[in-house]
């Protein structure tokens, strides 16, 4: 949860646990001129590693570069990969969709009203259906064709990623399956919402595996894209109650509110530096 | 919902949709001196399969056998399958386990409560650590050995199951597969839980699936027991949220507020007869 | 939920409890040519009163005016309130906003995607700052000015719903108080969202009520407004857990899904002629 | 969450917010021989009250009263209220009830299931229905009198507390009104379960309350009695949807889950030192 006063930086940590990392770090930050706004931190111990995530304010005494050396000192005896984020320097999305709207409405309106901390520089598709939308928000629209085939529409896609310096990428319903050389290229910086409750329901058209399989309940998930299909780590998911005596086709619209909620909140814990992963499984540190 | 006026009869339906049978079904109601007090029907259409369920009340006029002469040549007409359940008439249900108490316990207190309209005439195991708790219930309790082979143990099972004149089987975390010619010839009478959510993590441990997947929900699902394990038609479901520090100790502790809700609400919908199969799915009339 | 067989009409049904009723309205619509789609009733027993709503599909020989003359004879035995509606008429929906632009949104986002049975031909505004939503989804917008003082600035808004032929009216965050004499004009025809749970924190900024008092959940409530504020018949709420670590600034937040979800749901039932009002309470009859 | 490793103490912390607070605290954890194992804060702005509480394992080095004193130097700095529980310790809770017993047995089987840390060493009643439960369970049970007046009612309870060295006391649909002077003495260690979503429908039956109103919601809260009747600050809170066709009846039972849950839920954060109480509302640091 948000402070009401605004986090400067944000720190996060990985490494083996061991006795005083949080002493260590907490008095490093104190020392550097640093205020603690929060802090969170897990132990995975089946895996003998310790996550921490804290945010910080500084008065006009701290020196990013004395800090950042006084902590590369903890950090080297802590053997601690880490790394510190400037608050105001805004994370750079591009969202990629194919022709349905209501996950690329839910991150524009919900980015208008100042709840996602990025920005939204391009928006980019395999369709011409959502030009509209991106003109409606001010946001250019890029539609490259798969038809020239795999490599040659990944390039395409690539040069717009690199020339309007994008971060991060969101598959906002994109119906496209990205190749293990973009996905690695893109490692932990790709997150897709599949519109099915992993893992089950994993590939085309979940919804009417779910309905086929008499399931209660439908859901969606919003994970890491990797080179296996859907099979990515899961950073968020939700469910939802539907009647058995629904249509597939009443699945495909219930399921709407839930997967934008999920790809919403994926995000939203992504920017705000919530979302650790470590041994194919992520950690959420809110 | 049970309504003040407590209904006399259930009468089930399953045909061939056509134009006129809730006319049909509901004047033949009528006409034998009975109050509809609820009605329930539900097209599929895929299966082109109409269902319907009511309870009714009836006055000192009402004629059993003249009633159902009389339904039976509607039901003639329209190729319907069709009970007429006695309400007065308590299904005996005997309930198996193994070691693990929160199911049962669940189970018992709702009865005990009057939530749940059945008998639960005899309690068996194969372990004898719950005895006692049916001791406290004051229910017969029967310890069958599974060590004597399945087909001489289901034989003892079963022998029970008849000696009790019992209608129906909840298996309340009964850590033991039942043989395809058990689950046959006890066909959509005996009602399993499963904790996980199906058709994800079938099979043994799904906790620890679930876990090692990294899901961030967990759930239960009760089903009825057909001769493909974790297969058969879903009846009820449920999830909750996890967070994703936890351990699989905990998603275990966690879970079983799922399983027993999920149990507790498929045997009282399956008690109140709102549960057709049709097609290998289940649909519930409320 | 929606069969896959479109219904013509719908008819709907409020009377004192008796015997018969069920196959009286069933024999009338099959009679008539109507073939039933679905049927839901309910008995409110405390002020025995019997609802019943059903959508029925016709053929080419189904005569609209002999059918209502069949029924009202029904309808003069058992002393029924009843409608028949059209299904290809389209109700005709005014919005009222003010400066809040998530429930506008989510109604014109539902719309488009086909899951709210209405025209929306006008959106009435007592602030400007919502004008290019209406822009963006080209329907009119009329900005009225309250500083006229209450009963002219009603009548511009009355004129306004008479131009446009309206039906019914949506207050989606308009935050205005309407008139007792408006209210009346449009019983049980104006929905308000509210962004509490009612009956807690009625009137002034409920985030901040609800927040004070320390609770853990947040929910909003849409209900028909009447003469006394936030406490017309309600139609649809929701909740969600709020840590108790947020501010205010998050309730209002997080507030807004619970908010649109509600008000949608409360639309698209009254829509599909699912809510019933009968003593000061609604059902709602799926 | 819990740890694999058992923390050994928790350390809970409150004081006026300033720089450097975690630094301190695990500062001096870490050199007098404690290992954290989680440690969760808050800054509550709007009384600039920061709160925090740790859990740490102690190797064999640890000296209780050095640490104590060496944290004594820090808390008088800081201005802190503080306390360091032995987790070995256990806290030891008195049941209260009347005749309903479904929060009684939630608490007992919780317990009996290891997810409670506490014993309940005596089970109070003003009713002999609930003395079987107490029996099966072998905890001792007093039935007192309030035929007697409140003033000799209430010194009889007080006289079994002080008896059984009670710490703690849950009223688990205990339907009796405790006077100011036991909330008073018993202040913040008195948990009480509302059947009703507080603040909404104070007082007695407030599933009437909510039935009448015709909410589609219902709830319960659990929180610390003090002399304001159902108004003392709240620890927990849940909701369910609720058919508007159902009864008072079904209200009432529908609703004895989230009420067994909530109370269950409660008592686990405070057992486990989560429950901050600051400016009349509570603030949960797991």
């Amino acid at each position: 949860m948000m402070s009401m006063i605004r986090p400067d930086f944000a720190l996060t940590v990985s490494c083996p646990d061991q006795k005083g990392i949080i002493a260590a770090v907490t008095h490093t930050i104190a020392t550097g001129g640093g205020n603690i706004l929060n802090l969170s931190q897990h132990t995975a111990v089946d895996i003998n590693t310790f996550l921490l995530k804290t945010d910080f304010s500084v008065d006009e005494s701290f020196d990013r570069a004395a800090f950042e050396a006084a902590f590369a000192a903890v950090a080297a005896k802590f053997k601690m990969d880490w790394k510190l984020h400037d608050k105001a320097v805004r994370t750079r999305v591009a969202i990629l969709v194919s022709k349905t709207s209501h996950c690329l409405y839910e991150l524009l309106l919900k980015h208008q009203d100042g709840e996602l901390d990025c920005d939204f520089p391009v928006i980019i598709a395999n369709h011409p259906d959502l030009a509209s939308v991106a003109t409606q928000f001010h946001i250019p629209f890029f539609q490259v064709d798969p038809a020239k085939g795999k490599a040659a529409y990944e390039a395409d896609v690539q040069r717009i990623l690199e020339d309007w310096k994008i971060d991060t990428v969101v598959l906002a319903r994109y119906m496209q399956i990205l190749s293990p050389e973009f996905t690695r290229r893109w490692a932990y910086q790709v997150i897709n919402i599949h519109h099915g409750f992993l893992p089950a329901f994993m590939g085309a058209k979940p919804y009417h595996q779910a309905w086929h399989r008499g399931v209660k309940i439908i859901g969606a998930t919003a994970h890491f894209a990797n080179e296996d299909l859907d099979q990515g780590p899961i950073i968020s998911q939700d469910t939802i109650q539907v009647p058995d005596t629904c249509s597939i086709a009443e699945f495909v619209q219930m399921g709407k509110d839930v997967e934008r909620k999920v790809l919403f909140e994926a995000l939203r814990c992504f920017l705000n530096r919530e979302v650790f992963v470590s041994g194919g499984r992520t950690f959420l540190l809110p």
